[in-house]
């Protein structure tokens, strides 16, 4: 139907999240359209971030040099390490602001289902990290979900005699939430974990 | 928040049609957890595409050779042109098969509020095939849109001296459409364009 590197490039783009094989024609086309504005500038990028961004060693995010910029970052506080999944989660954290700790990113949740056992996360090195004398408070940011809370406890199990102070983000209502959408578990939640005004 | 390179491919990435900021965070993590797999085959594939894929001078399609591999398909009826908004239609109608002659690019439509006049299509291209003494038949196959209908009366008007016999895509209802759930419009075109059983 079309040339063979078009062809390509459509089925590499299909396999991108967000896109299927109708969006990746269209994606392509546009590129193809567009050489120098969108194509090239996309390969460079793309071939940028082939051969510069790695996993940084200690904290498991993403980034042009390693350790990376948070974790070389002084203006940081060292005495708190916030622990992820994953590394959006570490990017979704950066976005909201508010916290300028370290992070840790376990690269999932534990989960009998896909067969991820403790030894495929980097529960080990946040164990480690954690028995550094620097290190007062470790904050579990793993998800509200069932695999995400079999993780928190295990966390918590593993992080038991590091002599730091574990926490958990709150769980409640979501900002401009309405009680009227949310599930009975949320509101449980939020109800439980009512505080004093 | 990420190194450059990450921010720059995220950026690159949300301009894609069908990705969003958002869907290209989660599509940038995607491929730099996949180098080997995902992000180096789609980085070769662009700088293939980039290098490789062209213009066809005859038609306007896009392929890695010029003409593109339609125009010199020695099995394809070359006496029968067909007329496609964009190369998107070209690969529509390939993908639908069932036609088997030549087609040609007009890079568009016609419209007055963008500006797009008949200069702006290779509308000229399409007149000097039509000249050609083997072409017998053109087919129109714009969109069935107001400025698809307007494009497709230019170009009727152009071609009456070519001495070609011009047809148009039938409009009506389409395959698996409920009337129930079609506009006045189509169901109107399909009672006024009725056939004989």
């Amino acid at each position: 139907m079309t040339g063979g590197d078009i062809e390509r490039l459509i089925q590499l783009l299909a396999k991108v999240p967000g896109l299927g094989p109708r969006s990746a024609r269209r994606a392509a086309l546009h590129l193809l359209k567009r050489k120098e504005t969108a194509l090239e500038p996309l390969a460079d990028a793309l071939v940028a971030a082939a051969e510069k961004v790695r996993t940084c060693s200690t904290c498991g995010n993403l980034d042009g040099i390693d350790p990376c910029s948070i974790c070389v970052d002084q203006n940081r506080n060292l005495t708190i390490i916030c622990v992820v999944e994953d590394v959006a989660d570490l990017w979704a954290l950066e976005r909201a602001g508010g916290f300028r700790g370290q992070y840790h990113v376990l690269g999932g949740t534990l989960s009998a289902l896909d067969g991820v056992g403790p030894d495929d996360l980097n529960i080990t090195g946040l164990v480690n990290r954690a028995h550094d004398e620097n290190v007062v408070e470790v904050i579990l940011a793993m998800g509200a979900t069932v695999d995400g809370q079999t993780t928190a406890h295990y966390v918590i199990d593993r992080l038991a005699d590091c002599g730091v102070s574990v926490s958990q983000l709150a769980h409640g209502i979501p900002v401009g939430g309405e009680l009227d959408y949310l599930d009975d578990g949320t509101i449980s939640a939020a109800m439980k974990a009512r505080r004093p005004i």
